[in-house]
């Protein structure tokens, strides 16, 4: 008896200890927050191999020197370097030494690490290993020497650390922004990462310590700007009590070399001034106009400028009063003088059922080439319509010489599935950099060239989830942003394995498989969604889930059966000269491209040409059935994604793992919900049955088209 | 030049190392998320105290054996106490060994320790040193076992390990509740800590792991039910969608001993099941809450039950229908019957500027005692008007002896500073709970005795916050409200005691400061808000600030200056018999002691009273001076704070410190805002000059009239 009641027992402590260990390890569990700074231990690194005849007190073995005037950013730069290394190697023996210099402290034999840097864009850096086998960090400035010391823990990361480094780094682009789309009550606009991430109620008193963090992270990867505020701005933010807000994070992430810039209400003159009127060539607007930047450069010396939406989905702007843009862009710029940026937002469009909405930017803007301020920057979406899975590029790229452009992406994914479907836009936002807009000299000008003079922006990801872009694989898209900002010329697949690499795990079978399925992901969402050349495809308000039935909305270019033109003559919307032209609009070589619909790419198919149903094909497939295929290549896809994720549980801790595998889940059958209800609703105005093989939707048409979701995230 | 440069060197990277040392303080920094649950060793258990004989590998020194059958619940207990020991104690040597065991597993000399169990409540537990030195955890159920493990991580941390233990807890209420006000777009009414702690759009797929520490949380104070939705309800939370979510929550906090209730919108019926109507007498209505009811307990079957919001402040109820609040509670106790609970809020007023607000509850539901079905609670507010910063008890109580009864708390610090303001709500909570009612034989009933048979609910201060509650000392009320649920006699200075000692520090100096400055805090909040017995005098919506001058609301009821009744005669809310007799809702024993403003507690004064400005209080001060007396004092108390908190600085981390500091600063200020707003107003209503001595508001009262927030938060 007693025996049996202490063998009992021992079983009992032996499984109570199993499930100490279970949640020792849940004690230590990823979340997200660390993004791709967590600094694992390198391999290798192990205990076994550390010299213990290494002093650990000595100032060398602490592994950074400084040849560097001290400051709040050099400062930085170092503790990160420290924080990194310390991770990263567990000896000190194995610790390298590194060099910190600002390019005017090196001499002799170093001097000649500055060659590449001279007269280089602000926040270059130069990485190499010296003779004696310490690693350089040179720059011209702190800010290069901050970012020199995050390329170099990302370099110690993900490729050998044996090798000779040699690296010169120049950033691309010199403004490289996220664009916030916060509102002052914490509701973001396309948002599915929580609330904003700004604590606005309690600043400037209190600043929430995860601000260190977002500047870090943003440091990190070379973004040297943030636009804190929703571009249908609250005039609120230009008032004294928010501007003392914004001093409060402007000091917190200058070391970091973070400028901060504001969206405003082009009618602010109004709300807060109370003048009569908000017109660009009136004295006295421009004098309040002039009064506000003064007001808020002598709280912030180096803020950024201002991020304007005007005359664009019912936002006030210069055309309220007969003016252009360029006149309401340049009052601005007057008013902002040499301190900053003007930086204006080409995203417009009429109210028309009888115009193509994707051609009105450009009809706007065109002719206002070279009308603007020098210290204005047009600021252009990748593509003409919005933000959809795919789109050709903008045509404004290379079209207007004369003006500083910027290229505006979207990391928050608003048409992309939200935060739940992994899709990586690292190969979105590639192809658009590498488009060759057709212009310029000998007819070669990617969209990378025209944005040379002006910056990249991207509309943010980041909340207040824990995780801080909502899940784990949408940080993917916020590091890729700014990587891309730094260099447009890295490839996506590059940018996903560092990604992957500081993220998740260095091992290079989770790497290949992970950096495959990244680098599928897009294309996946565009097959399951809107393939072929299809856009703008979605449910109503919030976006969420399919609606390519609806044709009800209080403006026509705001309805999918606008896009699709699906009739029993066919699908598609044709936009060659027969149709819209707006293929005129692009450079007649690159047009040429997307004429024939026997030729080109079918990725743009239907975004340029209405065509039969029973049309064929490149692939002999009809477009009914290669619009079906595509639908069912999509879903197979997220299968496959599924598949790949739970063969790589090994390498992953579990609570990450689970959190990612629950949400392909999801994506799984959103995708499959797509696809239904597309193909039930496209074959109902073909008139067409399912091509043979293809499964039938579960559900008849009216079921999917009575589906709602008040709750849906991010339409507030 | 070479040996200059060297020591240079050397002086910059010492100077880095420093950095590096501030900068691995913050990579430990505490951000509040541990609640109490942090665990801090215990001092004394140094590296140098442990005994390296002892054999780190046996089973019995893992501290805890099990004689229980194992079970999710029991399985969480073990991992707690292991999670607890390994933390609090560094050495293996110094952990108690501990015997979790329920009570049908006791035996032989073990047995008397079932003893006082025999017939308790569910969850009660023993804790005991035995004989042998092992200290026992005995239990007639398994959440039980997991009080009392967390009972006994408890005693560890906050009175001496040395005393021989002997401890038996009952649970005084059956329902402890928290009332959480979030909906399903995640907005939280009256929430200050972000957003809803509930993920709603990824349940059910994905059960945000925060959940379990949520879970653990609650448990550790006792707490078992969630009410997970405003009382302002959604019909949404009801449909299948929804129902499936919230079944995801309920199998993750069933081993924690929490089950989750619901808030309902008295009219789903018509929302959801398209009836006529929700008329509670009506067979398809009563059916369709039957049938409804079903649905839930099919997907839930330890379902809590229903808390209703009805016909108050235009939420739909049985009144429209003609019918009584018994009607329609007891229609819904019959369609959940035995499985569950119905409990119906008193929190009801009509619009009227003739009666007197605070009589309206009693005056409705009084006549309905005995009326209510056995399965019914009545949830009523601490006080009859809306939980400020003091009011007397509320008259319902031991009103109505035949019906079971809940009392309503506010965590949420909806009129006492938002999550900005340091206030204890222990005292305010142990004010009420002890408070006699004159009811019952011998007329001594208290509060607390009128309960015993329903329970405590806490409308939450739970956000998505990283510190949950949205400043640290709010946790603190979190903490209270769950030890008061569960013992009603404890005293608010040994829970603020046992709060501080594991959320902070267990520094007798640290304590004995920080329990004085929590003690005093909620009076300083009265004393600066609302002094002498006023009530309900905060700006409009959002509440955030003051207000005594604001007469222009929707309805009368709603004004400040009904309540304050502020002119040239005087100032208070006549309400003895000469007035509204709001007195006469009371047992003959308690009005009589608020009858003569002679001799009354003065903190009720103006509550009960009108009197003239020049009226003598007890102080020997006319009430005029008496009322600015106590404005000055709440304010001197704010700076008070300030200075104690700055000495406490050396007993707590840097991060949290300063997030307190940075509060506390505002609350002064804020403090200060209420005092001069308040006094300009009552000043231009009396007429009168300040007293001698009290310091001009710095503005006059058409300035603070015109201060402006719509960004506070909470209000959505």
């Amino acid at each position: 008896m007693i025996g049996r009641k202490l063998s009992e027992l021992a079983a009992q402590i032996a499984l109570a200890g199993l499930a100490l260990c279970a949640f020792s390890a849940s004690a230590q569990a990823e979340d997200g927050y660390d993004l791709w700074l967590r600094y694992q231990p390198l391999s290798g690194a192990s205990q076994s191999l550390c010299d213990p005849a290494v002093d650990l007190s000595g100032p060398v073995a602490q592994g950074v020197q400084l040849q560097a005037q001290r400051s709040a950013t050099v400062d930085i730069a170092v503790a990160e370097l420290h924080r990194g290394l310390a991770s990263l190697f567990r000896c000190e023996s194995q610790k390298p030494t590194i060099l910190l210099a600002r390019t005017d402290q090196l001499s002799g034999k170093e001097a000649q690490f500055s060659e590449g840097l001279r007269g280089q864009m602000a926040g270059s850096y130069r990485l190499a290993t010296m003779a004696d086998g310490r690693i350089l960090i040179a720059a011209n400035d702190d800010i290069g020497l901050l970012y020199g010391s995050f390329g170099l823990l990302r370099h110690l990361q993900t490729d050998s650390a044996n090798q000779k480094l040699d690296q010169l780094a120049i950033p691309a682009l010199p403004l490289r922004l996220l664009n916030h789309w916060d509102n002052p009550d914490r509701g973001v606009e396309r948002g599915y990462s929580g609330e904003s991430i700004f604590d606005w109620w309690h600043l400037p008193d209190h600043l929430d310590p995860r601000m260190i963090d977002y500047a870090r992270a943003n440091a990190s990867i070379g973004i040297n700007g943030t636009v804190v505020n929703n571009v249908n701005a609250s005039p609120i933010m230009l008032t004294p009590r928010y501007i003392a807000k914004l001093q409060r994070l402007a000091d917190a992430f200058r070391p970091y070399g973070i400028r901060v810039y504001l969206s405003v209400r082009f009618s602010s003159p109004r709300e807060l001034g109370g003048l009569d009127s908000a017109d660009p060539l009136d004295p006295k607007v421009a004098a309040w106009w002039k009064s506000k930047a003064d007001e808020i450069y002598a709280a912030i010396p180096d803020f950024g400028g201002f991020l304007v939406k005007a005359n664009s989905e019912g936002q006030p702007g210069p055309q309220d009063y007969g003016r252009t843009h360029a006149d309401g862009a340049n009052m601005l710029a007057t008013a902002i003088g040499d301190r900053g940026t003007v930086i204006w937002r080409a995203f417009v469009y009429q109210s028309s059922a009888e115009t193509d909405r994707v051609k009105l930017a450009y009809e706007e803007f065109k002719p206002l080439d070279g009308k603007f301020a020098d210290n204005v920057i047009l600021q252009v979406k990748n593509g003409p319509l919005d933000f959809q899975p795919r789109e050709p590029f903008h045509p404004l790229f290379g079209a207007m010489p004369h003006t500083r452009m910027m290229l505006e992406v979207q990391q928050t994914k608003e048409y992309l599935g939200f935060a739940t479907h992994l899709a990586y836009l690292g190969t979105m936002w590639t192809e658009v950099l590498d488009a060759n807009t057709g212009h310029g000299k000998n007819g070669h000008l990617t969209v990378a060239d025209t944005i040379v003079s002006g910056g990249m922006a991207g509309v943010s990801n980041i909340g207040s989830d824990r995780n801080w872009s909502g899940s784990h694989f949408d940080q993917a898209n916020w590091y890729a942003f700014g990587r891309l900002a730094w260099d447009t010329s890295l490839s996506a697949d590059a940018i996903a394995r560092e990604w992957a690499a500081q993220t998740f795990s260095r091992n290079p079978q989770f790497l290949n498989v992970t950096v495959k399925m990244m680098h599928d992901s897009r294309q996946a969402v565009v097959d399951y969604m809107t393939p072929l050349g299809l856009a703008h495809q979605m449910a109503t308000g919030h976006h969420y889930g399919p609606g390519p039935w609806v044709n009800d909305l209080e403006r026509p270019e705001w309805n999918p059966a606008y896009y699709n033109r699906a009739d029993k003559s066919g699908i598609g919307f044709d936009r060659t000269k027969n149709g819209s032209d707006a293929l005129g609009q692009y450079a007649p070589s690159v047009a040429s491209g997307w004429s024939d619909p026997h030729t080109m790419d079918e990725d743009y198919l239907l975004w340029f040409q209405h065509l039969p149903w029973n049309f064929r094909t490149q692939s002999g497939r009809t477009v009914w059935e290669e619009l079906v295929a595509r639908y069912d290549r999509g879903v197979a896809k997220t299968h496959e994604m599924q598949r790949e994720w739970a063969a790589l549980a090994p390498y992953v801790d579990a609570q990450r793992y689970q959190d990612v595998a629950d949400d392909l889940k999801v994506q799984a059958r959103e995708a499959q919900w797509w696809r239904d209800a597309s193909v039930s609703y496209f074959a109902s105005r073909c008139e067409c049955d399912l091509p043979a093989g293809a499964t039938a939707p579960p559900h008849d048409l009216q079921w999917y088209e009575a589906l709602n979701f008040p709750d849906a995230p991010g339409h507030k």
